[in-house]
């Protein structure tokens, strides 16, 4: 499984659409992966039209791979269809709370995935937005998702125009404990962030962004508190207007 | 990738411990899966120590292979680790809100799914537990994850002790829209769960419930309505006491 160690966010595209076989692949890979009770509680939308590509660009920040992708996938959290056929079926459906948004949002997730590393095994180039969680209330409106149905995660999608290196991460040891959660201490901190801090990439950012460090550029520059606080009031509320909570 | 086609979950093992280089093996892949900014919001337990598989399988319903598998590993949505190395570095993290919970969670996720296909790579066999969002607050006491760390889902792990069958699936028609999400007619329900409904698997089903059809068992029995809405809220409170809202 190479594929997995060579993953790298692609950002620039070919025009050339993904093959109707290839796609078929990667969204039966897609609905391979594990599923809370095998109720599937994901849909998974593939916009290839210029006009509703540009139209979700715009809830993504107006990052221009949007409209170059020549595929964008929107990877929804889905109650409703299992809902529809409950119904139909006489059964009294009750899937409209926390515990069964969070279990869609795993199967969506782990969905994505495997439609994501299948992608790129076919030689095809990803990128994830987390932009999908500001914008989740625009997304619905653009693609008509139903009550029960809310964006969690897109995926842009076409071949690599450009394939950048791997990203650094942070050593192996560092996201594991084992038996139980151990405490990082000052010293273990300063351990794992060492070359993360020491990289060329960071010396050029703190150069660019006129801060003393590597984590006040993400705090005061990428990710700021006061837009965190908003977006999170705007997802809530997206979440009680699609019925999840 | 021929692995995504062939998961099925395991839930019996032998007992033959993972070797220390094949789980580091696993945890470099969940590494290297896509996360939010870098910033690789997650922390991986791995809990192999008797006492503690027993403690774990309460939380999961007690289901044997909990403590059968030799390894029981809880991913977990972590602003913590990301917030400490802030505040060491005079940065103001800003993390506790839904926001960054989603982040985290999607980032946990993306993680568990490259680990999962890994260890199936390397002929090891997996089960996700939709239990842990259910106890999640014994398991954030178990592990003592501090604020800031939550369990998102819990995969048992080890060397297959008998390989069920594949699990069927709706057709990928059912989960894919293209362009724009369409809704489900009457009609297309009953040709998308037309083959699911005619199993000997739900026949077996419904004689032994007792019940009509397949749908009446998901609401009835395996997924009852009240249960869903007691470990909403007590979900809910574990992000609020974790700090996440």
């Amino acid at each position: 499984m190479e594929t997995i160690f060579k993953h790298r966010s692609v950002r620039k595209f070919r025009p050339d659409p993904v093959p109707a076989a290839v796609m078929e692949r990667l969204l039966l890979a897609a609905s391979r992966a594990s599923t809370t009770g095998n109720m599937q509680l994901y849909s998974i939308i593939v916009t290839t039209g210029k006009e509703l590509k540009e139209k979700l660009s715009v809830c993504h920040s107006g990052q221009p791979m949007v409209t170059e992708a020549p595929a964008v996938v929107t990877f929804c959290a889905d109650v409703h269809r299992f809902s529809r056929w409950c119904e139909i079926r006489g059964a009294k459906p009750e899937y409209h709370n926390l515990v069964w948004f969070m279990s869609a949002a795993i199967d969506t997730l782990l969905a994505s995935q495997n439609f994501s590393l299948e992608a790129e095994n076919q030689g095809l180039g990803i990128c994830y937005m987390g932009t999908t969680l500001y914008s989740a209330e625009e997304i619905i409106e653009i693609l008509d998702l139903p009550m029960g149905v809310i964006p969690v995660a897109t995926v842009a999608l076409g071949y690599p125009r450009e394939l950048p290196p791997l990203t650094d991460r942070l050593p192996v040891e560092a996201i594991v404990h084992y038996e139980k959660y151990k405490e990082y201490t000052p010293q273990k901190v300063e351990e794992l962030w060492q070359d993360k801090e020491a990289s060329e990439e960071t010396a050029r950012l703190i150069e660019e962004n006129g801060l003393p460090n590597l984590a006040r550029i993400f705090t005061e520059r990428r990710y700021r508190g006061e837009e965190s606080v908003v977006f999170s009031e705007k997802y809530l509320n997206t979440l009680k207007k699609q019925g999840f909570i």
